[in-house]
């Protein structure tokens, strides 16, 4: 017999709780009129280059703050902290995710009133992330053009859950042979409309669209609280 | 207060079940003369283009089969039919991991005593896969040059877990400036002596040496049962 069955119960507890948590922490979010975007995807897809180009920009006009999960190591952060904008770490030792809660406790004593963007970098996994509300108001997911177009069709539930996708590297798509076009294809027939950036932290392509989104959610998102 | 602690308590019933079910496996595998090797890596580190270069090299000299998990769909499983060797898909869906019961039960009806080496591709988690023992002999983890040389320190569980260690896609080591050194470095500090190899399954480089890898192995274990 497995024991499967305890453990979904069990999940499914946590998964509630979280999502109270969650609740929270989206109340605190609009209430400091700070805009949370959420990063997930697999290890090694860009992520922190990407924040880290992101933050680098953004707080030219803006007052930006990060989180970033990772299991073991505090690099992604001592990294991010280069671009001049605070940052915080958060280690899950072996948890494969963040959560609510971790996010709750890294807030502790920021003050929230003083920032328009909040960006948590999730732990390098497209699966457990997908599971976890952690107050974002948009979640991005990332792939890059090294993994292959068909992620989108076998990791399905995190594009589900997201709210944008970007396809990094794209600087290497013609030497890892990578279709453009056929990726956008399985995001979209996974998540019919999602928009699709197409991004490269080093060379910067792209990145202008990413800004701009970027300035009209917070645009949107303050004009709806005010 | 979070319901962590609960799930833990859970999580580690169910990890004891699945070691209970792995050795059995484990048991079936040695009476069958058959040596199993599982890759566990990220989503999109090449897992697949490497298993079907294996099966198809090595089914001219032994009999091969393999299983594949994924969340959702039965791709890879299509994709290694062409090496001509049985393949299963072992589709898990929203579940992050394989683990020992799904392994017993796509084995079902097949003849173990009729193979020489199974392989067990895992779900492309850098993370999760590392808790679940599958039975097997032999555990490979892979990174691939694109997801650079960090991985080892931020991910250290799956590498503690593995037996050997592969550097996928080498052949893009000099457009996304890998530094080997650096990676093979990081895997020793997290897991001292293990063996690494440095792989390109588009070019061939190094799968002769991973190909005698195996030969050694089912040499061994075949003179260790006998």
């Amino acid at each position: 017999m497995s024991g499967q069955p305890r453990l979904v119960e069990v999940r499914r507890k946590v998964l509630k709780h979280n999502d109270i948590v969650a609740d929270e922490l989206r109340g605190r979010f609009a209430a400091a009129g700070i805009f949370v975007v959420s990063l997930v995807s697999s290890p090694g897809s860009g992520k922190t280059a990407f924040l880290e180009r992101t933050l680098f920009r953004m707080r030219e006009r803006f007052r930006v703050a990060a989180l970033v999960g990772d299991l073991a190591t505090e690099n992604d952060c001592a990294r991010l902290a280069r671009a001049g904008a605070p940052v915080r770490q958060i280690t899950t030792g072996t948890v494969c995710h963040l959560d609510a809660d971790m996010v709750d406790k890294a807030l502790n004593g920021w003050d929230l009133g003083a920032l328009d963007f909040l960006f948590i970098e999730n732990v390098g996994n497209l699966v457990c992330p997908s599971s976890y509300d952690l107050g974002e108001n948009l979640r991005l997911v990332l792939i890059s053009v090294t993994e292959g177009e068909d992620k989108p069709l076998k990791y399905p539930t995190i594009f589900h859950t997201a709210d944008l996708a970007a396809i990094t590297k794209i600087d290497l798509a013609t030497a890892v042979e990578f279709d453009s076009a056929a990726a956008i294809r399985n995001i979209q027939s996974v998540r019919p409309g999602m928009k699709v950036l197409e991004l490269s932290a080093k060379t910067s392509q792209g990145m202008d669209e990413w800004f701009a989104v970027l300035e009209s959610k917070l645009a949107r998102s303050v004009q709806a609280s005010g």
